[in-house]
């Protein structure tokens, strides 16, 4: 964390950074000014902003390029109407700077965060796209599987009680307990919202009217639902990026990173696994949207499941390795592991926790995949596709395969279990 | 927590007090004056700490009496080169007002507490007694399970996510996140020291070398005690009193108190109710120490028998009750269940909950267990019986049967069928 410039200054109020105003202000800050060279005039800024939170500009220079992240004080999908703080852009440079001491050059490197004005600046990352962008348009990411895997194995392994002392990880966890209204996004619109009658919700209607209702008045769905958001609410294993979709991964045939970690908290490591198949699979049973004759994107299909698989399986094996290697947290001590008869228990031990880890891993992807389907916020994926009742096609399989994946979750023990799932509900009817 | 006298004055410096300085000082406090009555020179005070960790003093005026407990800044029973922060007096306090507000008169009401010399002015119990001196004597206390099912049920169920929003669960987590040298104490001493070669261990010698021997070598139970370990780190569910033994209840036959919550922190309900059920546990197996013919104590010991059982079951149905009747935190919001279909899914989804918290609280019950007998700190029930033979007869049914809730945790699923696994405990040879 030593290299980055952290601007304290006080006595300048908040303000929304405009395409005019942005060069100026950052001419300030030998750091950025010495990546874009020349001067602040010769800079050309631009918003491209299209989350659902933020300002992003992108910034270029006679010499270089860096992006600029604010924190506007309202969701900006939303208006003003539904304020914001504007500090989880703090939670934000904490969670990108811990993502690069864990994963080194996973995630954007930050150059500058300004408390003030809610503001990271940022790694430019060319010519990279949003990796949902490129699963729509059928591109392949031969790094993705191994990336991911590295990512989310190394950032939450070490953010664990596995690696951390037990007062280490207290601390942190002390730190973004404060991020507790982003958190709460999370825990309305992710475990909540999609199961009763919000004002926000909207579905492919009239198409989906049937399931949404239906899921509104679905005892058990609720009650798996809601025992999820328990584990949100109350495991503190990991820090979890709180966000991880596809959307959120930036990619090119030989590079991927990890961005936009504002949700980032101590939470159930499953969280951030779970975002990522979820999104993968509703990934897959879009692409009957996407492609040009049927059958067309059968070979693309077989890429996604095959990556929905392989990301599992290499996150499983890189988590239990850096265990063996690195295990020095207060769980699981290691001294008293030491023995023949301790290894073994240990392993077996290790066993049970990627179990335990990949049911949660696949009641937090239900709970994603319903969401982006009933809830607030959807995904392009399915947003894209102009023929409403194809996509409502898509996405009654998606939603059917969500809630067996928290009903009958049980009856997932490995990922290969899963894929033949997704296989099933895209060919059903 | 209005009425509490909160002293905060800088300036003076932290000093222990003593018998003779600390009237003088109580003399300053209007609060604890006008309790007292009188003038401080007429004022008797008694250091009558028997814990490990403090200062205790009685203080009595013609008025009345109160009790001072000063942290001192070490590990008392074991001296001053195991430093010990004075900052635990603080979340005492804090754990005492919450108890208070969640189980109101169960806890002893704070006068005063004075942050610089880390102390507590509280309520004076009288005639109330320790009550694992009752237990060791043979004394019943009609109203025990009736007042500790009250107590673990309001404190864990009040500052669950079953009952508190979100924003403010996160906000008192990272508040007691400070308490982790208190909270390391217990990862040492109760899940690790007791499975390695530990300096401070100790136990009744030479009669069960064999077993301490055999458990540090035993992988299966020691992966168990650390998976316990892991809930104990990472499962932020409630304040905890966090050492709910036998020892931090005061007793008479009209009143039960729980004292002592100053390892208090956000963990796992189970982590209290475990410490309480094996308490019980190590009072019922140690009666063979301290009847005075064979059998005479048969009666009592049915008595602690049926106190386990219905602690246990007055505290799961009265938690649920607190859950179905007040169940308004973020955790299993209570619109989506209010529906037929929803009821009926919530009543299955407590059940449930119930039965992994059942199976924590056995496991936690397993490790208190064995850290009694085979760690540093020993209890009175097996301490006080001086025929170390018949001490080690009982203490080993208790290591036997506290391995097999570890190991075998799935076989109890009632609390009764651990209550008939101790009397077979107790029985065998």
């Amino acid at each position: 964390m030593q290299d980055v410039r952290i601007s304290l200054t006080g006595g300048v109020d908040y303000h929304p950074m405009t395409d005019g105003s942005l060069s100026g202000y950052l001419g300030g800050f030998e750091a950025v000014a010495s990546i874009l060279g020349g001067r602040p005039d010769q800079w050309r800024v631009s918003e491209v902003g299209d989350g659902n939170l933020n300002l992003v500009f992108i910034v270029k220079g006679p010499a270089g390029a860096v992006v600029v992240k604010q924190a506007l004080p309202y969701v900006r999908l939303v208006g003003d109407s539904w304020p914001l703080p504007l500090d989880r852009s703090f939670f934000e440079s904490q969670a990108l700077l811990t993502e690069d001491e864990c994963a080194p050059g996973l995630a954007p490197k930050v150059i500058l965060f300004d408390k003030a004005q809610a503001l990271v600046v940022m790694e430019y990352l060319t010519p990279h796209v949003i990796m949902r962008k490129g699963l729509i348009d059928g591109v392949k990411y031969p790094r993705f599987a191994e990336t991911l895997a590295e990512f989310m194995a190394a950032t939450l392994f070490k953010t664990s009680d596995l690696y951390l002392p037990a007062g280490e990880k207290k601390r942190r966890i002390a730190l973004f307990c404060a991020n507790a209204e982003l958190c709460k996004i999370t825990e309305d619109l992710v475990f909540t919202d999609p199961y009763r009658d919000a004002k926000l919700n909207h579905w492919t209607s009239p198409q989906l009217d049937d399931l949404a209702l239906e899921f509104r008045s679905d005892g058990p769905l609720k009650a798996a639902a809601q025992a999820m958001k328990l584990k949100f609410l109350s495991s503190a294993e990991a820090l979890v990026h709180g966000d991880l979709h596809s959307g959120s991964i930036m990619a090119t045939a030989s590079d991927i990173r990890v961005i936009d970690p504002e949700f980032a908290f101590f939470g159930p490591m499953g969280f951030d696994v779970g975002a990522l198949i979820a999104n993968l699979i509703l990934a897959y049973l879009s692409q009957i949207g996407h492609e040009t004759t049927p059958g067309a994107r059968d070979e693309y299909r077989a890429w996604i499941l095959l990556q929905t698989v392989d990301v599992w399986n290499r996150f499983a094996a890189r988590f239990v390795a850096l265990w063996n290697a690195e295990g020095r947290g207060d769980a699981y001590t290691a001294e008293l592991f030491a023995d023949p008869a301790g290894r073994e228990a240990l392993a077996a031990e290790q066993r049970r926790y990627m179990r335990r880890l990949f049911s949660d891993t696949i009641g937090f992807a239900g709970c994603k995949m319903i969401r982006r389907i009933l809830g607030l916020a959807h995904v392009a994926d399915f947003e894209t596709i102009a023929d409403k009742d194809l996509r409502a096609k898509g996405e009654r399989k998606a939603l059917r395969l969500a809630r067996s994946f928290l009903v009958d979750r049980e009856r997932f023990v490995t990922i290969e279990a899963v894929g033949e799932a997704v296989v099933a509900a895209d060919k059903s009817n």
